[in-house]
């Protein structure tokens, strides 16, 4: 579900509490989630069907920083900050595991804008980031937060100050 | 550097607060660092040399999540719990950009461990993984709990307390 109209671009000054993205959907398989967990989470309940019976999860489950990957790419292409998203830290949880044919639905929320005291032309948002499954199931929380340019603002063509 | 020794397999009951588990080194380039961004984070400052010119990092500079998922593998390779390594939640910074030839020094701590309260047969570790480039810089810092198994306990053969 790609957005088609041409995307506002975001400044500090244009985000408030509560404003929301819809950041599209995304659909698993055992191969995508297989092919994570080689390159980046190599243990068995992530990789082999047989072998994931007798863990924790009782079958496959795809690797809780796939998930994290996926919602990354889906609020990079939905969330039009200016100048990108740009994360100093994050917060995650995985409130249960997602399955190998789940299909994510992500969905992304401003829950805090704050000016920078010490650089007048940035500020920080805080960004909470849900992905469910199809059946609304909370697989994944992710908070940002994200340096976010302040709109510059137009030099003054002098009002007699000096 | 794999660790070539036979692993132990570590229960709750073998860990401890400071335990400290080396995992090894990782040489980036900037073909990884593209690739990743590609399927994963795809803004120009992780993707393009030049565009990353003009953007906040100054320069190519990795997907801090690139970053985690590599400490991932490193960790899911070095850090032998019994069952494997099951997050449920984590938190992560990156207090400076990782470059494109970094090459990424992982060590990973114990920092609490505890005991479920309602669940006998497992428990809670804090797993704490630093990633430092080879000038000893601190790209990464990623807390992550983990559930681990206790150790199964012999059933007593009866010692006549009925």
């Amino acid at each position: 579900m790609p957005n088609e109209a041409p995307r506002a671009v975001l400044y500090l000054e244009d985000l408030h509490v509560g404003l929301r993205f819809e950041c599209g959907a995304h659909a698993l398989d055992p191969a995508q989630v297989k092919k994570f967990a080689r390159e980046f989470d190599p243990q068995p309940f992530h990789m082999d069907e047989e072998a994931a019976k007798a863990t924790f999860f009782g079958g496959l489950a795809a690797s809780g920083w796939h998930i994290v990957c996926l919602a990354m790419r889906m609020i990079a292409e939905h969330v039009p900050i200016v100048g990108g998203l740009i994360g100093g830290g994050a917060e995650v949880s995985w409130p249960q595991a997602t399955r190998p044919n789940d299909v994510l639905h992500v969905t992304s929320q401003i829950m805090e804008v704050t000016p920078s005291r010490s650089k007048p032309e940035r500020g920080m948002a805080l960004l909470r980031t849900e992905a469910r499954n199809e059946k609304g199931e909370l697989l994944l929380i992710f908070t940002a937060k994200c340096v976010v340019p302040r709109r510059p603002s137009i030099p003054s063509l002098g009002t007699g100050e000096g």
